[in-house]
């Protein structure tokens, strides 16, 4: 038997819980195993009605109880654990990828833990340079900046960030979706793509250089465009994926279009990461509205990098 | 007879006078008047093997030989004149509203002419505080800076810009869309609205106080919200208008759903003042490949905005 998809419980008091109990209700999840807390999932299957026989689960108990809705930093130190465990899992071969459910940063900087995102956790514990992709049907948007206050964005938009970036992509892209050689289209910094320097330089000095120094390597890079035209028809249509400079550039469109079944993928590492595209949404935790589209988009997107992989 | 619809030509070199053939071909004319000259658009039409007859014109000579695709500084001076024509008359009740065919700013620039924008030059002609807003089926999105380079829009988020420009959407929305007290969707400046001040603090310093000030005066604010949940459909749904704080926040979304549709409204002017949503596309002047969706929805915007005013 295949090694399985390790599939991370996230915030116990968030929707990871009823996303995992409706996953077992929806889809055959024979190649999963949920790294989590048996008895929270079960209270919450109670809760809604359902069961989760048909699903296995690696037990990893919280020390503090668990209630829907109510955040306890108690519980966060093995929130942090149950990553540690299934990145070292994926390196070791245990797991063959790991699929996350939503955890909460805040919460985990509450209890003390240094923590800026899933993406950036799994690079310090595996290595590579992570790349945030997001995709949904006809769309995928890579970002050159992650979680960054906007005021620092510019800066953050190097030569050697940029090129790291690209050539992730470009090497990437075939692991992640079985295509070679992918078209990047690369979105200016500035609004219409700095429109020859008299909105912002950045496109002049570091972007167009940095592009030129990419395809004489091979790599197909157009742009950089104004994103406001990226996204339309006539260059989504020349494009495999668009490379957006900072997450509010490039993801609105995307959840616009893909909201509730968009899938996030961390390239350049070493080990196959997707997610779901959105929080831990406390609000709807037992509520039984949680809608599970999204985590199926990520374990289907992990299926079939594993497919491209093998 | 009422007050015609000043049409202007734009840069007449680019798309400007195939507009006008095509439009004289599509819609009802009688409430136009094409500022621009007559034998420019009269050759484009001939390429075009299409009639104008329909097209009233208030004729003005271009000093220099007009050739399609082939921007001339020797005419800059006259496209402006026809902006400021335009304003003027609008002001004076000559025309109704003024319509806007693309001009090249980078042309007008080279001529020696200072020149920002439509929305700032009308601005400087007829006073108000101009807030841009552009509309396509189903989506409104307006911007709290416009043309910008993205280093310089985190220290224009001010209280008074952002005060300023709701309250022109609170006043305006009636105007232009017939809309009372308005709903208005705010997006934050960093990403995920700053989350709670982890990844910039614009939000909780500037941006709701000044929403928390404006509610107390009635003026529905929403907000801050993360800019990639404002589009999707059921934050879209509670809100008339999203307000974006810069260009590439809020445009690519509309122009990915709205391409070729969309129209560009400046609101906070004393006059009426619609426009296309794109560019001068010089490599597509005189080919016959111009699509004039985006000026029949300007047009027809400027007559919705003229009856909810009347």
């Amino acid at each position: 038997m295949k090694q399985p998809l390790a599939l991370t419980l996230g915030e116990p008091a968030g929707i990871g819980p009823d996303l995992c109990v409706e996953l077992a209700n929806r889809i055959d999840c024979d190649d999963l195993l949920v790294i989590g807390d048996r008895a929270v999932i079960e209270a919450r299957a109670k809760a809604l009605g359902k069961s989760i026989d048909r699903l296995r689960i690696e037990h990893i108990v919280f020390p503090a109880p668990v209630v829907p809705g109510q955040l306890n930093p108690a519980n966060s130190a093995t929130v942090v654990d149950i990553l540690k465990r299934a990145a070292q899992g994926c390196l070791a071969g245990t797991y063959a990828a790991v699929v996350t459910c939503p955890v909460h940063k805040g919460v985990i900087n509450d209890a003390g833990i240094a923590f800026s995102g899933h993406t950036e956790f799994f690079a310090e514990q595996t290595g590579g340079y992570p790349v945030m992709l997001l995709a949904c049907p006809g769309l995928r948007v890579a970002l050159v900046t992650t979680h960054l206050p906007l005021a620092q964005v510019p800066a953050a938009i190097t030569a050697e960030r940029l090129d790291a970036v690209l050539t992730v992509l470009h090497q990437d892209m075939h692991k992640g979706f079985g295509i070679l050689n992918p078209r990047l289209l690369v979105c200016g910094l500035n609004p219409h793509a700095g429109e020859s320097g008299h909105l912002g330089r950045e496109e002049i000095d570091v972007i167009s250089p940095t592009l030129a120094k990419l395809r004489t390597q091979g790599i197909q890079c157009i742009g950089p465009v104004p994103a406001d035209t990226a996204f339309a028809p006539h260059l989504l249509n020349q494009a495999d994926v668009i490379v957006a400079m900072y997450h509010d550039q490039g993801l609105p469109v995307l959840k616009a279009r893909g909201f509730g079944e968009a899938v996030n993928v961390t390239l350049g590492l070493p080990i196959i990461r997707t997610s779901v595209d959105h929080g831990t949404a406390l609000e709807l935790a037992g509520a039984g509205k949680a809608d599970v589209g999204s985590l199926i988009s990520a374990i289907e997107t992990a299926r079939q990098m594993l497919d491209h992989a093998a």
